[in-house]
């Protein structure tokens, strides 16, 4: 196996995390998982979701896309399963919508959750309707060509994150969060202790205890040379 | 009749299309027309609707602006009539807010459909409860003066495109297309057809069928030198 | 007093502006406000709402933040009082979330109303559910940490805005406008003239009669020496 | 002749300018050219040139080019006279190299003078090498492919500007302007009377004259309010 | 006097910032500056110069204009003294050319040491070769008019920093650094003894000495946890 | 081995390309190399080289960065051998000045060739003048502290690219090209065939034969429908 990307090649069988392991990610968030797994696997932040409230987690089959063609999406999609997630990066930055409504009717009939993509997509209204959730770099009514190989299912790189086919993606309205598959299962169990955690931290929080006092943080600002001022008349 | 833009002119009677074949194109989105004129006249996506859920069609009447000035779409109002669209472009690069809900009432009042501006807008939230529609680069709470001549109804570029004043213009979800005057009834025609078209193929691929069949892509995968491989070990 | 920014420092005691005048200008927009107070105060357009649909106003509590660190909100969150915004600048820009659902729990039980941060901020469901608003630069599901100073209500940057702990902050779908402290009551009575001052122009408007004729511009375009031509074949 | 742009097609006869005009137009800045013109004509200045110190014009044969796909250049040198510049733009935004020393070496072969290019391009040591001039938008080491058909020697928009095949490019390190062909004999004349203008300015001015005195500006300050004040302390 | 910034108002006199102070700024490097008075005062690194290899300090004389518009200008130059920087915020972000040959050519007739403008210049050419430098945001062939209101000599925002009036600004190929007039001999003194020290550091790292054993980070980073690896494969 | 990112690790003994083939590598261009290893490995263009003129090639030694944070640049540059070029990712987009002259001082001590950074430098008058050459997304004053763990000489992603320690960085003023490192020798001789091939037909194109029949363009026109037109009249 090559850790780099390659064009003109499609990979037909891929490991995937167990889908309970999936599922059980799908109810934490992005941000909890990213945090959980030690602050890595974060995309950047321009990837938007294209309707809001949707959280989703699923395998991801991946697809390097030229700019403006989409012929590989068409390659990709044969070879998903139920639990999945489309993940697409390009060669080159693109904003072109290499994929609308009757690509999610295909992805739908195969049973993939949603659709990641560092790209535009269209049909933004439809797949709303359908509730096929997208997260893109950009929405465009300008469509692709299928003339210029990529590949599906090789190690891409999508919006600043590395991607190895089968690995957990975790999106929701805050953003995406890649999660290594070999990590997912102890990834899940750490954002679920984050997750009691902070739900004991917010009832603490809720009754005005202040972040300042449940962190020990005086000690530390006060080491670290903070200083406090009466007034903005005694800053000088 | 020049093609270039030019400053400091008002033209008051221009050619539109046929109305009822702009309401026709009202029906179909921006990324079929897109698609049905051969691929042409897409707006850049960062033109975005103000609030989702619209699908307009209309005449274009065209502004010229200069930065932070917004005198000629007072003269541009007078010369619109129901069914019309504003479509605004500028000298320069600006984000302020060139137009708000006074000037949506006036345009309301002459009976036209929404707005098209490679600027910003302000009082959004006034405009989305008069049902007025705004794509735009930004929106912005700076207004502007009236001190600096631009033009109404001079051939313009927003967003990329050329628009002479009379095109008809397709927005929605996915953004923005610019249909000639002279397309439009072939537009429509095309659109109709790959409408249909389009509504076959849905029905096939829901039921399973993959894109690489229905558009007889193996042999040409083939013939590109795409290469399927069992698993990633294979990959070197 | 000191006008420029400084690190390591946190003031304790701000003047604020009355309270009834900020929640006079709570029902005015930012628009409106910007207008009236000059034509100053505008954040730049890129800040957004999480969530639309929110106008409020409010004094700020300012803080001075380091890349990808939050330590100073939680400084921040202990100096807070009813009626407060919290504003936040950093000394580069910086995309991370350093702001969520544990922050903004602690924020609403001191009262504070909502965050205006030029950064990014996550937890976005949680804040809609919540109802506290933010407007920010960024959404990112990346966390900051909490080891360098930077300061709490001193005069700071925001979004292209020099704010003074205690000045009022307005925003709503449109943005975000800055009023002095000093400026907040007159520039409260001036919006509401220039409220009424556009309900008039509003009905006229509404009637069909043009913002041409109301602002009497004819003669102004025509010494500018703005020329009508019937049609695009006189355009040469 | 259709305005309006169109794909698939190429014209192998253009009217160009009177080369004595361009070379005129050459002598003059793109700056002085834009204002001579009456202000109009100016790319977007995301454009700059590869190397710095050049200043040009030339007929423009233009290219209409898909993204990642330079096939049109090759049909656009065959098109091209000694005098020319190739103007590209793209259906969509794309950073590409579409263009290196290979194709410089054939564009130099016919005698063309520089390229503009709303992309990418590359080898741009060997262009400086070569003095063959470039404006881009990026610079790229990835190549492109020739799959997909554009147009050549149509009406193109390039960097916000809409030009006709045959229009005057005037190019240097400021950015540049597209005088429409029709009036490039116009704009050289007022361009070279601009120039001796400015001479004579620039000397007095020199002798510490002031802009304010010369365009006699103070009575209109007053007139627009402006007030002067001794001292900060004034300021309230 | 107030902080923030104003509309309509010219300030004639300024207190400035010793001009031995600031020729001895004008040797350090702004990096330098920015670290010795405590890591604050850094301008957006958008900003850059339009020809490289300049180091200069001066006082600033403030410009708040408005899009498209340089009418202050001329009101700044005649403010102007030797030993001055012009400093130049707009309303709003406009990539205008408000600044060329002609305004440079009064503002060195002043003495004025060079130009920082949150906005574009023109005739780069030229000013490279009147050697009066220049830091901005974009180069433009477009100019401005003459129209509308801004301020001189107000406090103002460039480039995300607040300068008052006679602030001192260093510039360089590294950026632009704004101190407060008050803090400037302090910073100069800083600077002086962080260049000393930079110097010895420079020799020692010179001869091999690592960074890790000078700052004494081993314990650090043991302490933060970090842990060497021998080889990649025993990452896991 | 793992083949994504993680935090807190330095990793001591890496694998590296044999200097030979690196040294070939440094004589081929970028652009080059991305083509001869099948279009792959193209960092982003924002890239760029803090001064002009240089080609280079190193194995990488890799750096992963928390915003605003160089400590771990410190760490690498122990495990830094002659050949070797550092190339540092961050876990966010950040434009601080992470490296300067003190930097480069003890980078160039241990024979390191240059810096790939994905965020910003400053020194950079000094960095020339010492000959160390960089690439960088910014240029910026302001420097960072040393408070978060990042990693050294882990898989990291670096302007889209992904970067294995001890592959081959090759870059100049078109870009930047990542070789991993299995694939250097493979890579360096389909480059130098190239190159031989590129003479050739530079050869060809400098006589005036066209590209369209050097790459027998003409029939692939006609079959996929382009149509040659006499005139723009002709354009319909």
């Amino acid at each position: 196996m090559i850790t780099h990307t390659k064009l003109g090649v499609g990979v037909k069988n891929i490991k995937r995390a167990d889908i309970n392991t999936v599922d059980g990610l799908a109810k934490i968030g992005a941000a909890t998982a990213h945090e959980a797994q030690g602050r890595i696997g974060n995309m950047r932040p321009y990837m938007r979701p294209i309707y809001s409230g949707k959280r989703i987690a699923g395998n991801a089959v991946t697809v390097l896309a030229q700019p403006g063609d989409n012929w590989m999406i068409h390659v990709a999609i044969e070879l998903c399963q139920p639990g999945d997630i489309l993940v697409i990066g390009t060669t080159t930055s693109c904003s072109d919508g290499y994929f609308g409504d009757l690509l999610a009717t295909s992805a739908q009939a195969k049973g993939v959750r949603g659709l990641i993509i560092d790209a535009g997509v269209r049909d933004t209204a439809d797949l709303k309707e359908m509730d096929f959730p997208v997260w893109s770099k950009d929405i465009s009514i300008k469509g692709t060509v299928k003339n210029t190989l990529g590949s599906v299912n090789v190690p891409i790189i999508c919006a600043g994150q590395y991607i190895v086919p089968g690995d957990v993606i975790i999106a929701d309205d805050d953003g995406i969060c890649v999660v290594p598959r070999e990590n997912a299962k102890a990834t899940l169990e750490a954002s679920i202790k984050r997750e009691k955690n902070e739900e004991d931290k917010r009832k603490i929080l809720e009754s005005g205890t202040l972040g300042l006092d449940i962190y020990n943080m005086r000690p530390r600002l006060e080491e670290a040379g903070f200083v406090y001022l009466d007034t903005l008349e005694d800053l000088k």
